[in-house]
């Protein structure tokens, strides 16, 4: 981290500063310029509030060099974590696809939709529960009973499930519940974070409309401090000036998120699109974008889909969808 | 609502359609054209799932005339709504400025900050106990001990309290705050909105960093659907490209919002800067803008503030930023 | 196109109203509802200036079905143009790749680019003889002799070139030039457009930062509706807030671009991202997101390049990036 | 400037790099750490290409500490600039009102709008000769005639005229005009620009859409570092998520350009907002937030504007909004 001084600053001033950075741990090494004295620290510097520094009156500018997060971050681990979900590995060269509804709907449903998609090459089932919606009058979810039918479709299939919570206190009802989403709406509800920090479910965890990837990463920090390494990041496509689609997908993200952690990356075309035409071409960007795995809405009937049928592929438009993704992962390993 | 429907509808589809809108309650008007047949909605299309609706394969687009929110609708509502706190009227011409420190850090520091702004003429104290920090390393607030030092400065000088909520478990702990504030990045927590809608507390609900006017509004909408109606409506800075401020102050939001709703609109230069510098300019933009209130940051030792020191000012200059806008409030309603 | 009038319009406005429609040859159809009339307006409503419409006191609202391009609009122009360039084809199924330094330095510079280039399957080549540079100390191209030195690489190699155009006034620089650019910063510089449309040139369109795939249209319509339609599509990255990229690479554009339009489609993944490390990835994804081709920074000296060098690759780099497109293709094609 | 080389850089690079800075006349300063070294740039940095630095594969980041504009600096000329427009002075304490339609249409137009405003306090007369538009299918100004007649009314009101130029070719045309202005999408034309910087006029800048306050400051330094000094500052809103209203003012940018540099600020509610019902409004808090002037649409018949009619005020609303303005001002200086 990097303090530049404001000039008018005193040496008083300064020692005081550099003893302040000694206590809490870090080395300081004083550059004086003409205009400008430079201080720069070394040692951890997670733990400084930024905020904090640039407030007091002689700082003209303060930089970090290294990234405030520590247990994602690839410097402190340079392998790629690989995540264990029920047998299915995600991360390190391992590509799994995410599939199923926006919604649970109904028992026909969800273990149809789950069979087809499993046929398909799916490896692992998607399905709300808890939806959150922009409008109170719009269909929430089935809740309780949206998981017991999740439930059923995975003994059903033997496929691991995917499902978003919106409430802590429901952390009870994710028991059997493979991997636990977070939302884009709720990636920085931190309490939240905090307390799947304390679970042993897989996180997948999904950047906000608005974040950047920093904060992004500073969000798996929060359930990662708490011993929870288990964590798997998802772009999902950020809010632009852009109309045509949804939101724009960032696909960017991946590459520099796989500079910057070890955690497995996951793309969402269905919700940053929004619209099912565009989806398979989206997919298949991001398998060569070097993902480790999709998350793509499938649903058995989507003009009657409940919610965000828009961006519903049907079964056979992700049958086409899977094996396009196959021929590009071999294409870009090869 | 009107739908236009895709060339190649048949008429049996069509009318399908006509059928399902009018078991809904809608009244529909068909027009033909050339290429396209146009359906006019009229009813309570509130309630109408907009994105089902374009996920149907018959339907080209969709556009709404009125809005999707009721409660907040002025249009429902002509009158300014007038809300009471503790005896502190806001909205309908009743201008509050809600002032105090970004967290509470001791008793001496809120009581001191307390004294000093209601003698400038605050008529709110704020102050946080529950800090959403992006960094799990950086400092969270004093939690239940800070409520408490609220409450005490809150009797000492007879100033209603306004504090930030992050976890909806907590509500217990506010039962004594007048005003309970959602962040910015809680704004679309539906949950816990859900939750402050059973409650009978006057909510101050932020504006989410890449929230619409309407998202904000339909956010207030889960609130108010829920019964309580006492909801003011923060606008404290959007995300843009642009850096030199930390976020973009969207002033034209309080005289866009006042033709949407009937709710108080309150303005946090604050926050929205992130430059202590700009706050008494931006606080005076925005009583012209015709904002029902302020929200500033004041602290007595902003140099040693834990959080968010950078966009706090001294008493003192709280004091000028209070004369200044309070001329302003006369020049534009004489 | 929809005209919906507000409540209590009276009927001579309306009928005013229509009959000015029918003036201007369109067809007027009425629907009136409870609370709004609307106007279904049928005819070439390209030519209807919504800005004026939605000035009018009696109108609520004004939406076009159909897209305000017509040139450039695939729905009057069903099958992909394919643009001949010198015997170098592209769209329609015809992928290219233009690779070559971002600016022009020396004579050995863009030969040796050329020939490298060349061998590693690039067809056509790039060069800067006028960069447009946000600081006006920065070097700002070697102007004609820059032009002079292109043409003499083309000679040696065989591939033809493109050049981006700063100013009108040196169009008769560029009568050799292959293919001209028109830089994100002069999309909507229409004076320029407009003469640009007068050539018969093939004209290399690049995105502006904030601008929408509908204003990219609206700008090749500029250029076609002057007699010129060979114009080529180019998405190079939008401004968001997200820091870690220099632009966010919309590669959702190639698909979208790609229903609403027949002209070829090219992603330059370079100033995008404004990182070297990131292009091989976004040249794959953009390859699979089923671009007609690519624009590559190429730099024999990449350190020492005198702009933009953060973003060239080696001829190194480029070969092994060329080599795993070619695979992409191969792999969506299949 | 600040340079942070990589872990791994030898003695022998970093030496040659230092070579390299004190060959360009700047003072280095190094600073060892454990992990990196910090070089401190002192002297004229502006001339430094930063782009050209990051991309050296020995260094980390560069961080500017003194800003890349040097005439417009603030620091180097601390007194605002007052610009002195045929009598007309703006800045420094002198604050303007600019008004006039968005085109010039007709003599009876223009000079009764020029009439009706000078009656109410505006101080220059504005009107659009050539009108940049996005389709080319749009109205697009009268040309030369429409600075024919700006002419006229001037003859005839003696406010001196502003007027927009999109081509550098055309300004010969301008030879009588006061104020040339130089419009959002052109604001980093950078060959107008220059052109621009070698006449004597004044030119009103107005910031681009997605451009950042150090662009537009950049674009100011085109014009000034071509010996024209009388460049006047214009936020006419930027383009962000929220589609309320057109664009999304930035009041803030007023203090922060104030900061930054010593030209004049103006404001353009009319453009940002798009809807004449906020204008008086957003025109009352930018004099709030100390704007040295303000530039907004009247016409005489706005609902028959050939362009932009949805923004602009009758001469009436006109008068209003000057009166509330001037009180404003007033109340801001005691």
């Amino acid at each position: 981290m990097i303090a530049v001084l404001k000039q008018g600053t005193t040496p008083e001033q300064r020692d005081s500063l550099c003893e302040w950075f000694r206590n809490i741990g870090l080395e300081v090494h004083i550059s004086e310029g003409k205009f400008h004295t430079i201080l720069g620290l070394i040692g951890d510097t997670s733990r400084v509030d930024i905020g904090l520094l640039e407030s007091l009156s002689i700082i003209e500018s303060v930089k970090r060099i290294s990234e405030p997060f520590k247990n994602a971050n690839r410097k402190f681990h340079a392998e790629d974590s690989v995540i264990d979900i029920g047998g299915v590995l995600i991360g390190g060269g391992n590509f799994q696809i995410i599939a199923g509804p926006c919604s649970v709907e109904s028992r026909d449903q969800i273990i149809g939709v789950a069979k087809r998609v499993k046929e398909s090459g799916a490896t692992l089932l998607r399905g709300g529960a808890f939806k959150p919606r922009t409008s109170p009058y719009d269909f929430q979810g089935l809740h309780a009973d949206g998981i017991e039918l999740l439930l059923e479709a995975k003994k059903e299939t033997g496929l691991p499930i995917v499902s978003e919570i919106t409430n802590a206190n429901d952390l009870e009802l994710f028991r059997d519940v493979d991997v636990i989403q977070v939302g884009a709406r709720n990636m920085q509800n931190f309490d939240m974070l905090k307390q799947l920090g304390r679970t042993n479910k897989v996180i997948l965890l999904k950047r906000g409309l608005a974040n950047t990837l920093k904060e992004l990463l500073m969000s798996a920090e929060y359930i990662m401090a708490g011993g929870n390494e288990r964590v798997i990041l998802c772009e999902r496509g950020i809010r632009t000036f852009e109309t045509y689609t949804r939101n724009t997908l960032d696909l960017s993200a991946v590459p520099m998120l796989r500079e910057l952690t070890h955690l497995p990356i996951v793309v969402d075309p269905s919700h940053a699109t929004g619209i099912s035409r565009l989806v398979e071409t989206m997919a298949a960007a991001a398998a060569a974008a070097g993902a480790d795995g999709l998350m793509i809405e499938v649903h058995n009937d989507p003009e009657h889909a409940l919610c965000d049928g828009a961006q519903s592929l049907t079964p056979d438009q992700f049958d086409r969808l899977a094996v396009k993704v196959r021929r590009v992962r071999e294409a870009i390993l090869k």
